[in-house]
């Protein structure tokens, strides 16, 4: 359990230095910064608990809340630096994406859906927060123009329904699925692997 | 019954071909354009179920899901000729339109609001799908410019109020205010009908 | 309680023009004036209710959107003039602000939040509604780019959890909070103060 935790924050820093990125881009001030921070970390989670109802977990836990407190402000100050940590932070980021889509499936297989609104739930607690920090930022969610793990997402979730009909135990499930989610990911950005292109070449530039 | 379940199918399959269109006009890709088509289809009837705190329809009923899935593969790969159902497209989605607006209407009776709240319901179960698509690829939603339908479905959605004040049964209410969402679609395209413009002509070039 | 009613229906009022200009702004048709009007006066508190999984007030009460149709109407008959009230508007738009912090504030101690979460709830109900405004018409909302009066939320809202550390009565801890908001806005716009620039004056071309 002390792991999962660790996990989820170190998650949480990585998705709250991506919205403060995107933020410090845009020229944003300080409020707008925290609101963006926030947003990402926690907007796919908030909007998955809407959808199924249940309690919205950064409301009730403040863990969630001072991390991103703190992970903002760090951002802030160590803006010009944050070049050094680059590595680290894509590696939180995975782990942290990894994590975010067995919680969402967990979620959604609790509260009794069927097995594909599970595998969405996840992808969404995912990938959600980006989204809505680009909407906030005026921007196209750039995970709808440019793949950048939403299949690693879907094929982790589908994993992890796929391999309950093997004798796998539940712990080693977990780890398999979420692994699966981390290393597609890797593969993806390592071999800048996209979704098939569906526009012809020709009219790219149009 | 079962009628009612085709012009559901028939109204989610035009809704989900419009986002598809959409996000292909702006070079979303594959995960892109299905979360799109996915929004466009079930956003009106999702954003009216949280606001009323119900059960959101599309995750316990995943015929939505199959028929979204299944008209956005479709959408895709016969995007060239969309043109030739053209027609019955803009058919299914005014009749599609008409049956979301009458499903609004009554999902806020049933919870037992206010005729004028019911009437925002049914208009937001039949337009907001479009304002969510707009706003996930950075558009002003055109129905807040461009008049569309939104006053078709408030007119049916209020028709449907005030026939309760005469001796018709209700299968015949729903049926008139359905057709009259349908009428006043149809009249306003075909005569090129909008709201009054409240600008002035000689500043249009401002 | 009279005066609190009062006080609620004139920020509604300012809350619902700011959205009409906005919507003017952008050469918005009638419904999407009337949509925008709305959201920018509801907004803000349909998000926290929903995160609070509450009833959404204008749902149940229909005062609010009697005042936002009636404001609606004045706003784009009269837009030409609204200058002459530009005064009054800014000064209900501060008291309003005052108020929704207190009311959201108070509705997450109801709630059973964590003080750092009736504070973000307060400030929420007072600053989303011109957040979800902004979004609709495509841009980045203008609270994250300039202090408007975000930060008076916070202190306001801090200050009426300080207060209960003193022999204050409740009444008194209301009602000095709620102007705590309204000097340090009025302060802010008099002094044109903002949040301190975290972004080089040198860079500020690029």
């Amino acid at each position: 359990m002390k792991l999962i935790l660790l996990i989820d924050i170190l998650g949480t820093i990585a998705f709250a230095i991506s919205g403060v990125l995107t933020a410090l881009n845009k020229r944003l001030d300080p409020f707008g910064i925290l609101i963006i921070a926030f947003v990402t970390a926690v907007g796919g989670g908030t909007l998955r608990d809407i959808l199924i109802d249940a309690n919205v977990a950064w409301m009730r836990n403040l863990t969630y809340v001072y991390v991103i407190l703190g992970s903002t402000i760090f951002a802030v100050i160590f803006r010009k630096r944050l070049g050094y940590i680059r590595r680290s932070l894509f590696l939180f980021d995975t782990i942290g994406i990894a994590l975010y889509t067995i919680v969402g499936v967990e979620k959604g297989i609790a509260a009794g859906f069927h097995p594909i609104i599970c595998i969405a739930l996840g992808t969404m607690t995912a990938c959600f927060g980006g989204v809505l920090r680009d909407i906030l930022c005026n921007e196209i969610p750039i995970i709808f123009r440019k793949e950048i793990y939403a299949t690693a997402c879907i094929l982790g979730a589908l994993a992890y329904f796929l391999l309950h009909f093997t004798p796998i135990s539940e712990d080693f499930i977990v780890i398999i699925s979420g692994s699966i989610v981390i290393i597609v990911r890797l593969f993806a950005v390592y071999f800048n692997l996209s979704l098939p292109c569906i526009y012809r070449k020709d009219k790219l530039e149009s």
